[in-house]
C-alpha cells in the first residue's frame, strides 16, 4: 500500500488500461457494441459503486473497475456518436496526451518544459499561419484550456487595448463597456461578461439571417444602440461555424464595420477554424485574417483529445502585457537560459497543461496534407448527408442551404405529414426528437443531440455534427436517417 | 494517410509510449539517468526538429520522435526533482488520466459522461467532508483546470454573493471592491484582479510575519485602509501553504475578522489542502471549516498528474446560481432523465475534461489510509530535511521552524562564512543559488528552485519542495544537501 506498486506491477497497470479499451473495440470501427448502456443515475450508483472508503482496492478490483467504467461511459469514439462538436480522437492524438500526462509538467517556463516549449510554439506558428496572421512576434498565441477561456482572452486582450488602465485601476471609473455578439454566438460570451465584470445586460445580441449569419446591418443599429445606452462598444464576437447551426458569420463584411468603427474583432472559429485546413472550404472563413484575435479548437471537429484549444491575437507582445503580473518565484530574471522562451507569464492560470503535444504528434504523423484530408471527408460526408436529408420524405431543413459540419433538421413521422402545421401540431413536433432520442440512447443505438431555438422560435430539432474522427463514411450517414426514422415512424399519433 | 492506422498499429502506438517511459526509467526510482539533459532553446532546435509539414511521419519515425521527447523533457518524476509544486504522479493516477484521455468526453451532461458524473460527485463530496464543510447539497464544488482559475471561482462567488446585480449590470454603478491577501499569496490573485475587472490596486496586500503567516492586525488594518480608500473589502484570500515559504495562515483568527466585518473569506489551499488528509499535520488548517471557499489541488503535493485542482464553496446552488446561462442546447430540460446531474452550468467552461477520474482512480486504490500514510512519509521526510539544513555549517534557514512541505534556505559556501555581512557580500549571496542552479542543471543530477523575496528583503534562497510521488527517503534528502555543497563549494570567491 504504502510504497505503491513495484515497476513490474505499475507497467501492468498501465498496459491493463490498454486491455480494457481493445477489449471494447476501442481500436475498431465495427461499432458493434451498443454505443451507451444507459442507467439512470440512481440505476448506474447500483450497478457501479463509485465510493471511495478508508481501505485501497487490490489489482483485481482495480482491473474489473476499469472494465465498469469502460463499459458504463459513452462511446464517444464510435462512429454514430454526433451528439457534441467532438466525437472521437485520432490515436496519435491520444498517444501525444498519454505521453503528456505521463511527462507531467507544467507549460510555464522552458526549465521545466523544454520540448513542450518548441512544440507549443510550433503548432501555434502553423495555426497563426493557417489563420493568415503575421508570424510571431508579430503575432502570438497561448493553448488554452477550452473555448470560453479562449473567448474570454479575446475579451480580455481587447479590454486591455483600449483601456490599458483596467489592469491596475479595475472597471470603475471607465465607461460601461458593451459586446457585441450574434444571437446565435457561444454563451461563453454570457459567462465571460459576468466573470469579467462587464454585464450579461451589456452584450448586444446581433440578428442572424435565415442561414443563422450575423446581420450585419442589424450588427451596425446595435452599435448605434450601444452607444445610445451610454456604452462602449469595444468587442465584436464573430463567430465561424456556430454551435447549433454550423454557420459562419460574413467576417469581410464584420471586419470593415470593426475597423470603420474601432472595435476590437474576435472571431470564435473553435468550431470552424478546423476547415481552414481544407483548400475546399477556408473560404468559408474569408477574412478571418482581418480580425484582432481568433480561438480554435483542435479537440472538436479535427478530432485531438479533449483539452486542446487555441488562441490566437495580433500585436507584438500583446498576450505578455495584458496578463504578466511577474511573479519572481517563477519567472526569475537571472536565469542562465534566455527567459524570453518561458511562456508562463502570457496566461491567466499558473500551471498550464501541455496540451500543444496533442495536436503535434497528429499533425506530425499525419502531415498537413493528412489532416486536411480528414477535413475533406468529413465535409464529403456532411454535404452528403445535408442532400440526403433535404429529399427525404418527412424531414426538414432547418437551414435552406448547405453551410458545414452541422445539420439541423425536424423529423416528421408519417402521421404528422399533411396535416395543418397549427399550434398543436407544432407542440407535438417539439416532443418527436426527445422521444427519439431516449429510445434510441436506451437501445445504445446512436447519439444525436437535439435543441429548439427560441429566438428564430422553432421547436425542438435534430442536431447532427459530422466529425473527422472516426472517419464518417456514407454508411453511417445513411445508419442516422434509417435510426430516425427506425425509431420515429410510430410517433406523432393522437 | 487516409484512413489511419489499422487496429493493430493503433494499439501499436499506444504501447509504443509504454514502452518509451519503461526505457527512460519512468517505473523505477533508481534515477539512473540525469534528470534533464539541458540543452539551450537553440541547441535543442538543432537536435529536435519540432516542424510540420505537408507529409506526415512514417511509424518508425514517430517511434524515434517519441523517444527524443522523453530524453529531452525534464524527469519530473524523478526523486530528485523538487523544483516545483508537483513532482511525480502516482501510477493509478496516470492509469485514470489515460483513461480520461481516451474516453474523451466532457464533464458537461450526465447525458455523454454519466460515470464521470458519479465520480466527481464522490471525490467532492470526499473533499469537502476533509475541509469540514457540510455535504452536498448543503455545500458543492467543481473540478476546474488549475488552481488560478479556482482561486478565480472564489472571487466571483464572493462578488456575486453580495452584489448578485453585477451578473447582469457588471461592476458600473457598484463601488469599487476590494481584495485581501498576504504579500505572500499566489499571484493568482492578482491575475485574478485584473481579469475580473477588479483591478490590481484595489489589492490590499496584508503583511507577513516572521513565518510567512498573515498578520492579523495587519489585516484589520488594512480593512480599514480599504474602506478608507473608499473601497468595499468583500474577500480574504488566505493561504494553507504558501507558494514560496509553505506557509499557513492563522485561518481561525482570520475567519473570526470576517465574520465580524461581513467579509467572504476564501482558502487557498491548492498547496496544503493535501495536509488535510493526515491525522498528524491537519490541525496546520484548523479553521478552514470556518471559510466560505476553497481551493485544493491535488496535482500538487498529492501526485495526482497536472491538471487536477477543486473548488469547493458552502451554500445551497451557490456555484450553478452565479454560474448559469441556461444554454438550451446543452442542458435541455426536457431530456428523459433527472437533469439536476447536469453539472455544465455550475462552470465558467463549457467543455470541461473529466480530471476526476484521476485522483478518483488514485484513492480507489490506495484508500484514504494509503494517501494518508503517502502524506504523512512526505512530512516526515520534510521535517527530516528541515532538521537536516537547520544543523548543517553554511545552511542558514529563511524560516526559524518548520511549517511543511517548503523548506527554503541559504547555502553560504566556505568562502563566504564568518565574513562581514555587508551590502557586498549580500549582492555576492544573491548569485549563490542560481550559480549552484545552472551547475546542477547542466550535470543533471538535481532540479530545485530558488527565488528572492523582495518585500522581506531576501537575496536569492533555495526552496525546497517535498512531494508524495515518488515517495522520498532520507537518503534523497541527504543527496540534496550533498548535491549542493558539490556544486557551491568553490563559489563565493572574490
Amino acid at each position: 500500500m504504502a510504497a505503491g506498486p513495484s515497476a513490474v506491477e505499475a507497467k501492468g497497470v498501465l498496459r491493463d488500461i490498454l486491455e480494457a479499451l481493445a477489449e471494447c473495440e476501442f481500436f475498431d470501427t465495427g461499432a458493434e457494441q451498443p454505443i451507451v448502456r444507459f442507467l439512470h443515475p440512481a440505476e448506474l450508483q447500483r450497478e457501479f459503486s463509485a465510493q471511495l472508503g478508508e481501505n485501497g482496492a487490490n489489482q483485481e478490483e482495480i482491473h474489473q473497475i476499469v472494465r465498469q467504467i469502460v463499459q458504463y461511459s459513452v462511446r464517444t469514439f464510435s462512429p454514430h456518436f454526433h451528439n457534441q462538436l467532438f466525437a472521437g480522437i485520432d490515436v496519435y492524438g491520444l498517444a501525444g496526451a498519454w505521453l503528456t500526462e505521463a511527462l507531467n509538467t507544467s507549460q510555464y517556463t522552458y526549465e521545466v518544459a523544454p520540448v513542450f516549449t518548441l512544440l507549443e510554439r510550433e503548432v501555434l506558428a502553423q495555426s497563426l499561419a493557417l489563420v493568415g496572421y503575421p508570424p510571431m512576434p508579430e503575432a502570438d498565441g497561448i493553448v488554452s484550456p477550452g473555448g470560453s477561456l479562449s473567448n474570454m482572452y479575446g475579451i480580455v486582450l481587447a479590454r486591455y487595448h483600449y483601456f490599458p488602465e483596467v489592469k491596475s485601476k479595475g472597471l470603475n471609473g471607465l465607461p460601461t463597456l458593451g459586446l457585441l455578439t450574434s444571437e446565435d454566438g457561444h454563451y461563453s460570451i454570457t459567462k465571460g461578461a459576468h466573470w469579467l465584470g462587464i454585464g450579461t445586460d451589456n452584450i448586444f445580441k446581433v440578428r442572424s439571417d435565415e442561414l443563422g449569419r450575423m446581420d450585419v446591418n442589424d450588427l451596425k443599429s446595435k452599435i448605434v444602440e450601444a452607444r445610445k445606452r451610454g456604452c462602449v462598444p469595444f468587442f465584436v464576437n464573430a463567430t465561424a461555424g456556430t454551435t447549433v447551426l454550423g454557420a459562419f458569420d460574413p467576417l469581410e463584411e464584420i471586419a470593415a464595420i470593426c475597423r470603420e468603427e474601432n472595435i476590437w474583432l474576435h472571431v470564435d472559429a473553435c468550431l470552424g477554424g478546423t476547415l481552414l485546413l481544407s483548400n475546399n472550404y477556408r473560404n468559408r472563413l474569408a477574412g478571418i485574417e482581418q480580425s484582432n484575435s481568433v480561438s480554435w479548437n483542435p479537440h472538436k471537429m479535427l478530432g485531438a483529445p479533449f483539452q486542446c484549444s487555441f488562441f490566437l491575437v495580433k500585436g507584438k507582445n500583446a498576450l505578455h502585457e495584458a496578463n504578466c503580473a511577474g511573479a519572481k518565484y517563477l519567472f526569475q530574471q537571472d536565469k542562465f537560459y534566455d527567459v524570453s522562451w518561458d511562456t508562463g507569464d502570457k496566461s491567466v492560470q499558473c500551471g498550464r497543461k501541455t496540451d500543444a503535444l496533442k495536436l503535434w504528434l497528429m499533425w506530425k504523423a499525419r502531415g498537413t496534407a493528412g489532416l486536411r484530408h480528414s477535413v475533406d471527408v468529413a465535409m464529403e460526408a456532411a454535404e452528403y448527408f445535408f442532400q440526403l436529408v433535404k429529399n427525404r420524405p418527412g424531414f426538414r431543413m432547418v437551414l435552406p442551404k448547405y453551410q458545414g459540419s452541422n445539420i439541423c433538421f425536424w423529423y416528421i413521422p408519417p402521421k404528422m405529414r399533411g396535416k395543418l402545421e397549427n399550434e398543436e401540431w407544432h407542440k407535438k413536433l417539439h416532443k418527436i426528437a426527445p422521444d427519439i432520442k431516449e429510445r434510441m440512447i436506451m437501445k445504445g443505438t446512436l447519439m444525436i443531440g437535439y435543441t429548439p431555438m427560441v429566438h428564430k422560435g422553432y421547436e425542438n430539432f435534430f442536431r447532427m455534427v459530422v466529425n473527422c474522427q472516426p472517419p464518417p463514411t456514407h454508411e453511417n450517414m445513411n445508419y442516422v436517417i434509417e435510426q430516425i426514422e427506425h425509431f420515429g415512424e410510430d410517433l406523432g399519433g393522437d
